[in-house]
């Protein structure tokens, strides 16, 4: 028995997210669905994955990635791992695999890891990076990868904010509405802003993630940067746990997963 | 009568090209599309233009473009102008157009110019930029903005070989075969070729490109990079006068118009 670890590049625009669906999720989400993703019909990264596997391996496997990412949310190295009994080396594993994979999925790594290496389980922190085109208008080259924001930023002020949110915190304001968790506690290691052109990234790196907590991090950092929200208000938005007192959820399409850390 | 100028930035991927087409073109080009262009019939970055502006000005205008960009071929600053008798400011007119304007196309500069400029004609030189993304696999990102080379390539050779290609010389051997202009002496003011990360860019700067000239010349100094050409074999190249001593033809998608320099 081998395990292998899988390093993934994908453009989320046309996936409905990271995981396999089970019906009933399945059939909710279709009634949401707009027509032009309904030809995409669930298309997931994990589903398409795992049938390009079952081709070149001639069995099925099931493959952990390191967690789910929305629908549309891109990903420069997402991580997953698979068991299987084929002999087949991993040079010879990726070219088949991006021979076969749709144009959208590149795997830039393929390695055998110990049996007890688990995508999930064993990651330590996750880099999510949020991009934003600053400018009047959407660049026609970045409208896929970026949320476009017209007003002018403070940049100085959101760096402040920042220093907030970093550390041990309890962050059920920035959780989903409908996805309560049970312990909404993390650990936020890091969070960046960068100034490159008319790009702005926000890069914040987690020991792990609530359900939309990199978006609506990204959403409140930006009613700090447009002078909604003061820096120090972030200290009661997060004493408060309460989803009402933060800023929206920033579309999914700005939101790419940088790196997943392992022990 | 005022003269309005337009500075354009496009993603070519759904276009096919700049120019509207006339009736033979269609028909031909049609016979040879693929399904899924089928259904962008003809979409051109002119034609949609025009359209816009028609609708917003209530007047048929026509706009002249700095020159034609090829079906897939990309735009950072694309220039044209129009002649108009409407009397809304550039501000509206910019602010009305990117919001009728499909999200592949965006009008980033509208400025009232002499009545003497021609947006063609006035032209000095042009700028290009052709994307390449040299790793073993392509990423998802960048499939429809570069082309993806695999091998290793000898960017100092590449360098070399600009060095023949600079300057006044009749550029027949680059020249698209069915498409042989009267005049085919060019000349290119610069070309510069930068490695960042896994993008190596070849920006070449000319008074004027023949059909194909730029990718023509990017297939050439790809066949330097792989050591198929030696760079000092140019200048027997551009002697030749043959389009069949040269590289092929890179394709469309890697090519971004960068800017139209004026007197």
């Amino acid at each position: 028995m081998r395990n292998i670890k899988l390093v993934i590049e994908y453009d989320g625009t046309n996936f409905y997210g990271w995981q396999v669906q089970n019906r009933k999720q399945r059939t909710e989400n279709r009634r949401q669905r707009i027509k032009s993703r309904e030809q995409n019909k669930c298309r997931t990264v994990q589903g398409i994955i795992e049938e390009a596997l079952r081709k070149i391996l001639q069995e099925k496997v099931k493959i952990i990635g390191s967690g789910r990412t929305d629908s549309g949310t891109h990903a420069k190295a997402q991580v997953a791992n698979f068991k299987t009994d084929s002999k087949l080396n991993c040079e010879n594993l990726i070219r088949a695999l991006n021979a076969s994979l749709p144009s959208d999925i590149r795997i830039k790594e393929v390695k055998d890891v110990k049996l007890s290496f688990n995508a999930r389980f064993k990651a330590k922190s996750k880099k999510y990076r949020y991009y934003i085109f600053n400018a009047p208008y959407q660049s026609p080259f970045f409208r896929f990868f970026s949320l476009h924001v017209s007003y002018l930023l403070d940049i100085e002020k959101m760096r402040k904010a920042c220093r907030y949110l970093i550390g041990t915190h309890n962050f059920k304001s920035f959780q989903k509405k409908d996805k309560i968790e049970r312990n909404s506690v993390r650990t936020i290691k890091k969070i960046k802003i960068t100034k490159k052109g008319k790009l702005i990234f926000i890069d914040i790196e987690s020991e792990g993630f609530l359900y939309n907590m990199a978006r609506n991090i990204t959403g409140t950092l930006l009613e700090v940067g447009r002078n909604k929200i003061k820096p120090c208000d972030i200290r009661s938005i997060i004493r408060a746990k309460d989803r009402k007192r933060i800023g929206a959820t920033v579309p999914a399409k700005g939101l790419h997963l940088m790196e997943v850390k392992y022990r």
